[in-house]
Formats: structure tokens, C-alpha cells, sequence
């Protein structure tokens, strides 16, 4: 995957210029543009408060058709009323403008800061100079990249290529996050955190066919991320596909292949995600096996990943699992502590109810690493769950407390 | 209330030894008896995962009636499977013993770390020697405060005297609880984190009364507090009414200014673990007001409570009410930015959909204090909830990293 990029699947272009909203001259003005009407679907923020870019963005992807998107980072445009709204359908009419098609055919988005007017002149003048510099070069695609990110400290990318036949077909991606980050994205309404993913593919995948394939790819990946599970206002996902691959994606085996290849791009996409949360040292993936069902496998891997007392032994590389069962018991779904088995790093801790000899110290170096691996069988049922989160560090506090508004 | 302590009420007696199991030398094995058989009521963990001595507590409460209390921290008696509940019956029979009653009058209480066996051989010289000692000073009021502590650094009691006709009636409490913090304890089921509290007057009241009382009392207060939102396997609140005073509580206007007097002393303990939550520099008190119903209310108040990013904006004296307004709008309940308004010490900062113009740096002034008062009116109707926590510092990092197993 490592030489394709998010402008590998034929039909798109993009780029980013730096219009001064961000402190860090970074671009923070980019534009995405497909060279037909794609094909597009996109899941947002199911928190009630959601930003006018999200309620402008709902409204232009229901008729699942976009020529392109424009996006800027440094400001949220959430919370900022009547203004707000006017100032997210502006964006999309000067985007429409330069790529010369209708408003409603532009999903706009922004991140950064809740609370403040996006400063239209900075962002007009962002969206004409980005119109100006629109090709598909692997410096695009960086470009458009750099311009989503926040506090992020890494670009995240990913893409595949996949046989259709004799179709070659490419899915790819970018995305955003390393704080507010506990998406729960649907495609009526939103996640935690503010979580931006943007991917493109040369398949054709009619529009409803292509919503259900993102949503079901979300809730495999950018869904099951938390940082610090505080659901963002601006949370969006969406897909474009523009067909110039040729590549028809409707048969049942076909729609398998296409929403495995999918689901990779968009678990790596999240996996970055964690690997980057704020202050994060380590990627801690949790997966719960054998519960009652589905529902109780998620509640209970969202818990163990949400709770701070596990994320601050993980980064203290602390083997004491205790606060792994107790926070698996506290989210109201069935568990039963008699019944389960919990492995760290592969090495059982507590079985059945009871407490297993351990050497502590030799466990504790098992988790000085990048990914600790936390199973959790339960014992009682089908459901299974994976979720990754990262350890809770002295400089996750640094930044957010000392990220001044 | 300064002068009156936990052995004020009638009728009780405590000690407290160190017997060995904490590594700080402090009392860790207490006792608290009533000389009669007392009107009791406890509430426990709704955690799914509970300690050996809820069980037995549960059970033993179950009859309203106790004679007294044992406890012990250092260690949790949790995840301990069939030893640990053979353990906590241990610990009855031998605080029966020395008290001379039967060991189903007593309620047992750990806490500390979980999934290692309790060293019953210093449990059992703790309370022999505990016993000895047994007395209704101020000294051995303080002495049982300390030996439910753990990572607690200040003694957390509250005590109150009202009058009842000619009588005059006490009610007074110790409780413990820096981490793990986020109790919802039901009188059948758990809270969030290690919180004990133990409470005793000298009001006459029947034990189906009493369970009412506390419950009510408790969900005003030590439900309403969370530091970490980590409902902990052992907590537990629990009064003993001993009747000494002679003051019989069941007239209608009787209960009222009893549960009154009861719901303040609960409420007093509560904010003293909010204000002595591991890491804290301050307590921040949310009150929402006007939410759909009051379970929205308290689902917003805690949903503001519990998200790391404001509690890092508290931190840092930082007026981000972006990050709470978001948080009121994630947790799942009726919430409209458009209807609400947002004061953060009594500045408001944020109304109908609008961000307001505030001086930031006199506002960020404003929040460098011993407790921030952030009012949430949603409205929308006529709930109305309160909860405290506390700031999120380095040094809840430093605590839970490096506190090894």
C-alpha cells in the first residue's frame, strides 16, 4: 500500500494552501474534487450538538451525489448559530464556484476550536488559491492531508488496490484526530471527537449500495477508536466514488471484496488515529470475545479502553488488571467475573473468578511496548468486540490544559 | 458541626489499629459496634463485578439489623473468587466474636488493591487488637476514619445535631474515596469506584425507613460525585440508626427534617472526595437545570462531569466552553444548543446557539479558585441535577502510572 495515496483511484484531484486560520503555518484550507458527479455516501456526528458544516454537509450528501469536498482546519464552525450555517453553505458556494458546479454537490467540513465565526475572508481567499493548484501528484494528496489536521502530531493515510477481473480498482483515505476522539458516526447523525476521514475509490458502487458499505466500515474502525471518548460536533467520514476504474461493484462476492478492502483502509485510518491520541505513548487494543452478545462485547471493550485508571497502567506498563475486570462490570451489560478469562500481552491474569500467579515484574516489561494486546473471553455467549484506545500520559494534560482558547 | 464527630450519635464505639496489610503506617483495620442491635441500611456497587465482602454485606444488611462494622484497606477482597468470600465470613465471625454477637450482624468492608488474597492472619490480629481498644472519643472517631483510607490525603467526616421535640437527635459520617470514584450504589445492586461510607445516628428509625432514607440521601450525593467514573467493585454506604436519643423518626414533618439533616452530612462527604480526588487542584460543581427530565439532567451533569477535556480546561483555568457544551450534547439525551445557556462563574458565555463576547483572560481569573461553578440551562423542562468532580492534573497521571501492582 505504501506508494498509493488518497489520489491513486482515478478521477480525483485535490489541494491545500495555508490561509491563515491555523497558528501553525500548515495548510488549513483544502479542496478535494472529483472529475464527475461521484458517487458519495457520509456518516456524522450523532452528537446533538453538531457543527454547521455537519448539518450543511447531511443536507448535500442525501441525494448521494458530490462533485467534491472543501474543508479547513483551525476552526470548528460549531456553535456559532445562524452565522455559522450561512458562513458552511458560503464555503460551499465558493468551492462550487471554482470547480464550476451546484453548492449542494460540496460537503463542507471544518475542525478546530467550538465557538468562534470562521474568518470568511481567510477562507475565501484559502479556497481560491487552492482551486488554482488542483492536480493528483502524491504532493497533493499530502497537501490535502496536512490540511485536516489539528493537534495531530502524524499524517494518516492508507490505500489498496484490489482485482476486480481485470479491473484494477483503488480505495484510499486520509484522516484526522488525536483529541476529542470517540466517534460513534452514523449516517443520520454523528461520534465523539472530532474525527475527519476522507476517502476516494475509482469502483462504481451506486449511492445506497456505497452508504451502507461506509457505514458498516466505520463501525469495524473509526467507531470502535477512543482517545478520550468526548464525541466531537464536527465528526465526518464520507466516501466518494467516481467509477472511472470501470470496475462494476454490485455482485454479492464483489461487494465482500470491495467492503474487505474497505474495512482494511479504514481500520488502519483509525488504527493511526489511536497510535496518534494526544500524549499517547502506546496503542492498547482490547478485545473482548465470547459475550453475551455484540451490544454487551462493545459496551464492555469501550469501557475497559475508556476507563483512565486502565489507560494510566498501561502507560505506567502496570499489570494490575483488576481495573480492566472492574470497568468491564460497571457498563450494565451482563458479565460475569466467575465465568471470564482475561489475558495481558498474552499471558492470563484471572480466570474464573480467580486471581492467576503471575511474575508481575517480567509482565510489566511485556507491556513496554507500542500495542498491548488486552483479550477478555467472557464466557457467555457470541459477541465479540475489538476497540483501540491509547495510554493516558502527563502530556495529554499539557495539551489540553494548556491548549488555551 | 466542627465539635461533633462520628461516635457523637449515641450508642457507638470504634477503633482502629495498623495491623500490617497497607504499606503507609496508618490504621488499617477498624471497627465500628453499636451497643444495641441497630436499625441498619446499606447501599452497594452496581458493578457487576463485586467484591467478597458486598456479597456478604449484602446479605447480612439484608435484615436490618447489625450490630456492627469491619473493615479493613490495603486490599479489596475483590476478583478473589471462593477464598474471598470465605475471607469476609471470616471477618464477621471474628468481629462477632469479640463483640459477642452473631456474625450476620456484622457488616464487612475492604479496599485497596484488587485480586490478591486478604493476609487474614493480620485481618484477625487487627481485630483482636481493635477490639481492646474499643471506645466513643473523638480520638477513636478519627482513629476508624483513617483506617478505611487508602489513597485519600485528607480525613473526610461530617457530623450534624438537630432537634426533635424535646430530643436532640445526631448524624454523623465518615467516608473514604479519592480514585476509583464514580459510585452508583443502589440498595440491590453498585456505584463507580471505591467509596465507603459509614454513617450513624441516634434517631430512632425502622429499618424500611432507613433504606429509603439513605438511598434517597446517597443519590444526592456520593452518586452524584465522580472523579474518574470508574465505578470501583466495593462500594459501599452504610448507616446505623441506634435510637439512643430516644427520638422516634416517622411523623411526615419528622422524615422530612430528618432526611434533610441525613442529605446534608451525605452531601458534605461527597464534596470532600471530589475536592480530595486523586490529582485535584479544585472541584468543579456542575448544575444543569431546566433539562427534558431529571434523568437527562443528571446524564448531562455527568457527561460534563466525566469528559477529560473539560476537566483539563478546569485544569488550566482554561474558559473553553466549547468542550462542555459538546460534552451536554454526546450523552444520548434531549439536548438543543439552540435553547440553552451556558455560565461558567456565573459569566454566561454561551446562549441559544450564539457564542457570547467574554474577556477571556478575566474569565480564566475568575477560574483559578478553590471551586468552579459551571450552571447549564437547557430549556427545555424541568430537570435538575448537580454533580461534582474535579480537575484532571499531571498528578492523577503520576499517581495512577506509577501506583504499582
Amino acid at each position: 500500500m505504501s506508494e498509493l495515496h488518497l489520489l491513486s483511484p482515478r478521477g480525483f484531484k485535490a489541494s491545500a494552501v495555508y490561509a491563515g486560520i491555523k497558528m501553525k503555518q500548515t495548510p488549513d484550507v483544502g479542496l478535494l474534487v472529483c472529475d464527475c458527479a461521484a458517487s458519495a455516501a457520509a456518516v456524522f456526528t450523532t452528537n446533538k450538538v453538531f457543527a454547521a458544516p455537519v448539518k450543511v454537509g447531511r443536507e448535500n450528501v442525501a441525494g448521494g451525489r458530490l462533485r467534491g469536498v472543501v474543508v479547513n482546519s483551525g476552526n470548528a464552525n460549531a456553535c456559532t448559530g445562524k452565522q455559522g450555517e450561512r458562513d458552511a453553505v458560503a464555503m460551499c458556494k465558493l468551492a462550487a464556484k471554482v470547480i464550476g458546479c451546484d453548492a449542494k454537490e460540496i460537503l463542507p467540513s471544518s475542525t478546530g476550536i467550538i465557538g468562534h465565526l470562521l474568518p470568511m475572508e481567510k477562507v475565501s481567499d484559502g479556497i481560491r488559491w487552492a482551486a488554482a493548484d488542483l492536480g493528483n501528484s502524491a504532493k497533493h494528496a499530502l497537501q490535502f492531508g496536512d490540511a485536516i489536521l489539528t493537534t495531530d502530531l502524524t499524517r494518516k493515510s492508507a490505500a489498496i488496490e484490489v482485482k476486480f477481473g481485470k479491473d484494477r480498482v483503488r480505495i484510499a483515505g486520509v484522516c484526522k484526530g488525536s483529541g476529542m476522539i470517540g466517534p460513534h458516526m452514523t449516517l443520520h447523525a454523528p461520534p465523539h471527537a472530532t474525527m475527519l476521514a476522507y476517502l476516494t475509490t475509482d469502483a462504481k458502487v451506486a449511492p445506497p449500495l456505497l452508504r451502507k458499505l461506509l457505514a458498516k466500515a466505520c463501525d469495524g474502525s473509526f467507531n470502535a477508536v477512543t482517545v478520550d471518548d468526548h464525541m466531537s460536533t464536527n465528526d465526518t467520514a464520507a466516501l466518494l466514488a467516481s467509477g472511472a476504474s470501470g470496475a462494476l461493484v454490485s455482485s454479492k462476492k464483489d461487494v465482500e471484496r470491495f467492503a474487505a478492502a474497505l474495512g482494511e483502509v479504514c481500520q488502519s485510518l483509525a488504527y493511526q488515529i489511536a497510535a496518534d491520541g494526544e500524549g499517547a505513548t502506546k496503542v492498547v487494543a482490547i478485545t473482548v470475545t465470547s459475550a453475551a452478545n455484540e451490544k454487551a462485547a462493545k459496551a464492555i471493550a469501550r469501557a475497559i479502553a475508556n476507563s483512565l485508571l486502565v489507560k494510566c497502567a498501561m502507560h505506567g506498563n502496570d499489570p494490575n488488571w483488576g481495573r480492566i475486570v472492574s470497568a468491564a462490570g460497571l457498563c450494565g451489560v451482563p458479565f460475569d467475573a466467575d465465568k471470564c478469562q482475561l489475558k495481558l500481552q498474552g499471558t492470563a491474569v484471572f480466570r474464573k473468578g480467580r486471581p492467576l500467579v503471575i511474575d508481575a515484574a517480567a509482565l510489566s516489561a511485556k507491556m513496554n511496548v507500542k500495542e498491548v494486546q488486552v483479550d477478555l473471553n467472557c464466557g457467555m455467549g457470541d459477541g465479540v468486540a475489538t476497540v483501540w484506545t491509547c495510554d493516558l500520559s502527563r502530556e495529554y494534560i499539557t495539551i489540553n490544559a494548556d491548549y488555551h482558547t
